[in-house]
């Protein structure tokens, strides 16, 4: 059985934003990206994909469309197909976010 | 911004295991799946779809294929489009899982 442990995919890169896979398949990838503090997922669209973020860990400051909302652990946001969005951890803490995006984008 | 708290969600049903809708698109169903001791969602197959399970809370007996595993929380699995799949409550204490499923049914 593919069954994974969603904490022992969490891993950090000083360099960028590290998105680390935890499902692929043709329809959906299921991701966390764990930023460290001052990074940032640039906000960008997907024409023909919706993507969730979930916080698991620490607090975002999210962009969908024209708003930006801060959220912290337990609150998802979904940007839906063709809306910008992107994240930034302007915290002093660690970010850790689930991230599902369906269909996959080609 | 369409932001949701997930804890907020939870919500249990004494009759039988309860789905309670975060998010839903064309592309996918964002749920939480909630089990009182003893409850279940019988072993069943989406032809065209993927679903992936994550246990928040608790434990469950998840069956995916012929295989059968109990996963308890932090740790999530994925059935594959003609997989069969489902979970059970075989504990004393409450089951809570983040549920997504893409693309969504027709």
């Amino acid at each position: 059985m593919n069954s994974k442990s969603i904490a022992a995919s969490v891993s950090f890169s000083e360099e960028k934003m590290k998105k680390n896979a935890i499902f692929d398949s043709p329809h959906l990838f299921y991701d966390t990206y764990c930023l460290l503090p001052s990074q940032a997922q640039k906000v960008h669209a997907h024409e023909g994909s919706d993507k969730i973020y979930y916080v698991l860990e620490g607090t975002g400051r999210f962009t969908v469309g024209d708003e930006e909302q801060d959220l912290s652990a337990g609150n998802a946001v979904i940007a839906r197909a063709g809306e910008p969005h992107g994240v930034r951890n302007d915290t002093e803490e660690n970010l850790v976010i689930l991230v599902t995006m369906a269909p996959r984008p080609t």
